[in-house]
């Protein structure tokens, strides 16, 4: 594992275009019209490109949860009360929640990192990286100190690297923490100068007064403490979350061991940008799943060049756009793997060399 | 069963009153912020209703696909020679084709019925009911006579009442026949009066001059034999195929035996939306996959109030959203059945309670 945020991103390869282009023809050989599965074939491409193989099989799916408090809480901004972090964290252990609940039934893993929450519960499952009981209250000070931050990051990279270790095939990254929504709009102003408004939404449910209050705190934030765009490092530890920051790490420790991973929701992909922001290729590993309710999932997806799959108007988090998107990596791979040529399902594909030459479908 | 489409519309039902309003209150009480697992939850309450049961489980899916061939493919509108109908809707039956390899690879079954496959196939499992071999050319005469239409669309009945009785869970519509999205186009432009530029696209794929010529012959055929749009029946057999009519049999027999049945793209869609004309409360069962790339789709759909669940601008057809679809269906039940409720998951609900009474989320 990297000892730095520095070394982490110097060790991230991008695509194998070998692999890549292999994996381009033998799309154009199967017996389907060019392009005509659209994003699946996009997808199994990619994989190939990630894992080197041109056959490949999801057979182990996790969820990984970084769940943290945030001290911005006390501002009276969340959805619920802060001891809904410990006890729902404590439940996906036991498969008792949204997420959870839908992972378990499709025999996905779930592992829960404990980064700091605040209160206590009784979960041995729970794989405790405590860095502090939360974060501190960015209206009157840094969320964290950059060491922090760093340490976070970190513990998202060393998850990444266990599942690669025991043969996960596909990562999804989730969250919980209550105030998350919060953080998360505070980092994604920061890292693209989009206003307050553009990319604040009501998270789990909170009323006009409250909403209101939200965007106050996060550009009182912003302005406080001058985050740079430049350095997103910076920008998690001073409006972000250790949750967010842990997130931020598994996506690019994803990429680092060439592991697939799928976005979730606002906090899962605003954790994206900010990897892709520290290193592009990053990018190169994620799949998207469903678009968020959440208003600022829109302006982060646009940023990171990313479009969704499912469009269920979620907004729950903890993950749980991911066990529907690693159905569809699996439909990718099992078409790939599995139908036939054209020289194998009896088809003359004169009409497919046509539709080539003629650009049949670049109106 | 039927013996005429006015019996079998007249045998079904709307959803079971009491059955929805339990599911209602049973989602409500899941330990997530109210309505947060969005078109999921919407979808968990609809199986409740079809079913009459507020616990259900998908154990057994089905996409059963008509294949047929259309006479209007003598006019060079098609992206492929006609043998490919043969071809492929033999392949299907041993799980070659994109459609049927990602449903072998999920458990799905897979039902091919051949209503006029016009050339020959070696494929015992491909259920005979052939028609005619293939319609007639709408450019000159109508496709095929009302009692042609007739027998498909009791055919569809036959084959939803065949998976009810074998217990399957969800069937999915899918269709096998190259020039299908020439009818579906000149089908949906009959019953809503869209023009046929709004409604056509390549299909599978052709040239500049195909397409032109796919248009002049859709409108030729509307203009000649005047389908009445408020007989769908009429439409089907002067412009449709048996294709078509039998998937519209299909939905009507999914709602008539109550089994959840899902929609494909485009061609499924005009299909769906014929059913639905014949019988408005026969949608109620219907349950959305992909938004097709086919620009007809968004037409059919929006006239159906129908919001698809996936954008994987896929245009490939034989019923392939049908096992992506079934996924999802899978996890709308996964969470009603084995999540928390708030108060199994020791959280306070009293922040639920304020947020219904404040309407957080009417914004």
């Amino acid at each position: 594992m990297s000892v730095s945020v520095e070394e982490l991103v110097a060790a991230i390869r991008p695509l194998d275009e070998k692999a890549l282009e292999a994996a381009r023809l033998r799309q154009e050989k199967l017996a389907v019209p060019p392009g005509s599965l659209g994003k699946l074939q996009d997808a199994a491409v990619r994989l190939a490109g990630i894992t080197g193989k041109l056959h490949n099989e999801i057979t182990r799916c996790r969820v990984i949860v970084m769940a943290a408090d945030n001290g911005i809480i006390e501002e009276g901004i969340g959805s619920a009360p802060r001891t809904v972090t410990a006890a729902q964290a404590a439940n996906m252990t036991h498969y008792l929640t949204g997420m959870s609940s839908i992972a378990h039934y499709f025999g996905d893993q779930v592992r829960v990192v404990d980064l700091g929450i605040a209160d206590p519960y009784d979960a041995p499952q729970i794989i405790d990286r405590r860095i502090a009981p939360g974060t501190k209250n960015f209206m009157y000070e840094p969320a964290m100190t950059r060491e922090q931050a760093v340490e976070a990051i970190l513990v998202g990279e060393e998850m990444a690297k266990k599942a690669h270790e025991e043969g996960v095939s596909v990562i999804g990254v989730g969250e919980m923490g209550i105030g998350n929504t919060t953080t998360s709009s505070a980092v994604l102003c920061a890292l693209t100068g989009l206003s307050v408004e553009q990319v604040t939404g009501r998270g789990g449910g909170i009323n006009d007064a409250a909403f209101l209050h939200k965007k106050e705190v996060i550009q009182t934030g912003l302005t406080l403490h001058k985050p740079d765009p430049n350095d997103p490092v910076d920008v998690l530890s001073k409006v972000g979350g250790f949750d967010l920051a842990a997130m931020c790490g598994a996506f690019l420790g994803a990429a680092r061991y060439r592991v697939p991973v799928v976005i979730d929701g606002f906090i899962s992909v605003v954790a994206a940008l900010c990897a892709a922001r520290l290193c592009p290729a990053a990018a190169e590993y994620m799949f998207p799943s469903h678009a968020s309710f959440e208003i600022g999932y829109a302006k982060a997806a646009e940023e990171l060049g990313l479009e969704p799959w499912l469009l269920m108007n979620m907004r729950l988090g903890e993950g749980s756009g991911c066990p529907l998107a690693f159905r569809l990596l699996e439909a990718a791979c099992a078409f790939t793997n599995n139908m036939a040529t054209f020289d194998e399902a009896s088809i003359d594909d004169g009409y497919l060399d046509e539709i080539r030459e003629k650009d049949c479908y670049t109106v």
